[in-house]
């Protein structure tokens, strides 16, 4: 059976084991305060070229995006999303569980086009009743989004500039961040991310650590006692250098990069000679997830020998699936994947 | 340097990480749905003699104290805590946070004794006044304590019983619960608490996974949607059969109650050690975790020696310091810790 | 200056501010256990034809609807709403403040069409993945909608067979119920509303009283210690004999229906006048709020001799503003107001 | 039968009443922004002494204790209480429920002593782990509080002296402020509240309104979109003039401590009358309420004659009672009181 459903299927680059191995009877202080979180941190604000950036690891994604929401809005604002996004579709409602409403912007391609933002927030700052309505406190994107696409430099720039100009912080969900800054074509590095946004994570759990992601503040400034609440959401965890070694096991060498280029290079390979055998895609995405339009008959015969993600009823006869590669995809798989459509 | 501050500080016992490294590339379906989940939480319902009881597992044991009590709390409700309980105490607000108020009980030995819950509870359910109150919803207790003591069986049987009168769900927190199951001197057995508690949590995370709590619901009826009452506490792991795999290993051949023997053995060598020597102890305890009265001045004497958790003020010239073993620990290194006092 | 902004401009009916200067020095017991609050319910109970119903009265809407949803909903539930439901547009984040997620459906003229609810629920519930999403636990409506316009009863009798089926509880918000219940051509009953709601509220603050909402249950195995959740949203007088006073006089003799009539047949008065001054109307709205088109220029005119509520924008040249009648409208106000346009 | 069991048992002054009835048929602009609001404001901005003062109406007591600690804690704070304080007691957990832990002090007479709340606070910020734990962000008195005792002076400056070193801001709850500020032999005046406190609001409800309490930031910095938290806790009533003139009468001509006055008054006789009689009382209360300690023989002597407010046990043969004036109340009533004991 082969399996490209998503790309939290396998467990660690090998020398994240390798190293846990190592240290696993050293006794290190708990809750991130040990010398492997202190090495991360200094390795990934190297990476984004921000020295005085503040850095968090968090187990996972959903419970990051909780805290950050809760620890940077006020009570009396929300925070703005694509209607697709993650925060407002698959996280059973984390982010309102702490009292703030998700205020959505269609989505063109998993995207919030700039002057659809800069549309609404025009008409909310100039409505005189703003003040019985919740307030838009920050703005959520995802890179890559939930469907698999990227915003270019110019996009990012223009989001940023209009959160900038209103005072909002920009807030990216990097759950997949490797994947998206190595995506076929893109102009967007991570240190732009840095430059652009208020607050972003690099994702871990999808980009070959155990679990684990890890927060960034470029300025210091939005950091105001998030430690306390990360741990008023459980996302402390004890033994916080597992979660450091992991990261700084990813940020030597550019092994963040180079894993995740792995999964771009043969996810754009199916989504190559998918093609040529005729199949479309929803989306042109240049990262490691291929949303297909498939036959129903045809999923019918590939039961038992591949599973997948449904993704969308597409039309009578045809569904959309998501096939995703990961760090951990060989060419063989890619290439057994391919005989089978 | 010797290190006593936690039973935290090492990683995992090697035998998971041996199993981790051999199924790493192995591709499981994510979220908890994999055969190491259910093969852990076969032989966790077999140790508690509860065949139909539901089992999750949950990254942190803040976070699962905040979704337990989320999920069995009704919104009028709140949850009944010792004065010195872990949620009242140390978890930043967690279980506030979604709306609950703590209702806290005087501790004695950490311990909330059955009589003093009778009363509170006799009184509030005879205030003719309770409906402008918090009504007491769940009870919140710890095993081992706060303090390292444990309840006796026919302590815990009076509790469950007062809870089992009034239709209030008995929520066993067992962090270090290894290491209370095998307290020298102790009565009560996982089955005993399985069959006493309407829910409770097996710590891994301090008791020889590298992170990982296991919350149990004995009778089914107690699990009203808890997974969606997970993930919306950012508590549902992409790649949970890490922690399937965890407790699996921990609950095969009997691994979790012998290492957690062997930290509690070492304890009582060192609490033995420690009285010869003269020093007291602020409570008698049978597990892992020693609360030790030191001179200031010989804390002073240790300063580059020892890491231990600084607990309370004593007296003038006094402290109490806590001083843990762990599953980790060895004999030697509790030998050269008294050679120190 | 003629006032036509909205239908909570006056104060009370004078019957109202009569009876509550008769009472001012008798002493009452507080929050809702006096003798005018039980003769009230009684005259609410027979009015909706439900002996047995739970009523209980509340200072304010956006209050009763937030109380409301978080009495009724799980932790893990959300409710359903139109896109354009005040609940999520005017409330402030009032429902979400308590944890819970609105879930958005486009609305038709301010309603819920039945077939989109099912197509809704058929595909929530037929989903794998709803365990990761907000479970939809309430449908919100409100009768009348935000846009004037009125359930048939047919449509109500829709929205409610497709609740019960799935065992989610369907809520009214009537705010403005007495206006809609003597809508033009409206064949909707409070009978009928008792008969199809799990829950609903009859509104006072803006048909005849001071202020104050009743909020009724038909079947009290609804009402889960509702009186503990409105006292922990602030939303329990000390001083309930004084809403208690106002629907007992609202519930004699026909006044709530009376009063209403009386502004809505002024209503349908300037809407009809108002089309034979070639004015259109947003929607065709039967009750006290009419949504008129009017042209900016002449907006600019009307500066200084009417105020009225601005609504949303039209098309370059137009606006869309709301005229509201109130029980306390006169018809010479009406007339003067024509002689404007 | 004789009423004393509270001070919210009466309706209004009857010059609210009579201006009631005055503008019954005005039509006033709704949510606080009429002429009335503004009056009242600007007559409580001078009796306390604070040009600057914001000012705001809201229905009722617990609503506004949940909506300003809501509006001036962050995510990571609680709120300091004295363990008797009605916040903590007897509002359903309204603090809590938006996801703040109120955080106790033991009370001595109803009141934190100053020295207490410097020792927990110099506790808190000395220690190391209190990124663990909640923050105090808000300290919450009440005057006169629970027991009808009341802060001096130098009390008052103590608290405001500590609250002020730590950025603090102290709250005051003044449901009853009326009875505190003439109280007997009291040395506080509203201009001393205000030069003291972050916030406190002026109890309308149980001194002189129908209903309404006016929050008072005596400096605007404090005011952080509180209308927008108002409303998002359903506090901002639509017809907010009827609030607004309430508060005008009761601070036009010094009325509101004028009929404090008589309530205090009266319940000095009363006091006075009981001790003669050989009664005793559980505190010296210098306000409107009286706290009893009565033989429970005597209190089933005058079942059917007297309504009071049971309080506490005391001893095995007695209890003790609250009974309380109002500003309705008569010399009549309290000498036929007093014939009865």
């Amino acid at each position: 059976m082969l399996r490209f459903d998503s790309d939290y299927m396998e467990g660690a680059h090998p020398e994240i084991l390798r190293r846990l191995s190592e240290i696993n009877f050293e006794k290190n202080p708990g809750y991130g305060s040990d010398d492997y979180c202190k090495s991360a941190a200094d390795r990934i604000r190297a990476a984004c070229g921000c020295p005085d950036a503040r850095v968090y690891f968090l187990p996972g994604g959903t419970q990051t995006n909780a805290t950050v929401t809760d620890a940077l809005l006020k009570g009396y604002q929300g925070v703005v999303s694509a209607t697709s996004g993650h925060i407002n579709q698959s996280e059973a409602g984390a982010v309102e569980a702490y009292g703030h409403k998700i205020i959505t912007i269609p989505e063109k391609d998993g995207k919030i086009p700039a002057e659809d933002l800069r549309e609404y927030l025009d008409a909310f700052f100039g409505d005189s009743g703003r003040s019985h309505m919740v307030e838009p406190g920050m703005v959520y994107i995802s890179h890559p989004t939930e469907y698999g696409t990227v915003y270019t430099l110019s996009e990012l720039e223009a989001l940023s500039g209009i959160c900038r100009s209103r005072g909002i912080p920009l807030y990216l969900d990097g759950a997949r961040l490797g994947y998206g800054l190595v995506a076929e074509g893109s102009d967007v590095t991570l240190e732009d991310i840095a430059r652009l946004c208020s607050v972003f994570y690099i994702g871990g759990t999808k980009v070959g650590a155990l679990f684990g992601e890890a927060v960034v503040f470029p300025d210091p400034a939005y950091d105001d006692h998030f430690f306390t609440y990360a741990k008023r959401h459980g996302g402390i965890t004890a033994k916080g250098w597992i979660l450091g070694l992991q990261f700084d096991t990813l940020f030597t060498d550019g092994l963040y990069l180079s894993i995740s280029r792995s999964a771009v290079s043969l996810a754009v390979e199916l989504k190559k000679g998918l093609k040529e055998k005729g199949y479309s895609m929803l989306t042109d995405s240049p990262t490691n997830q291929q949303f297909v339009i498939v036959e129903k008959s045809k999923l019918r015969e590939l039961e038992g020998l591949l599973t997948y993600s449904y993704w969308d009823p597409y039309d009578e006869s045809r569904s959309v699936i998501r096939l995703a590669t990961s760090w951990a995809t060989t060419k063989a798989q890619v290439e057994e994947l391919l005989e089978l459509f």
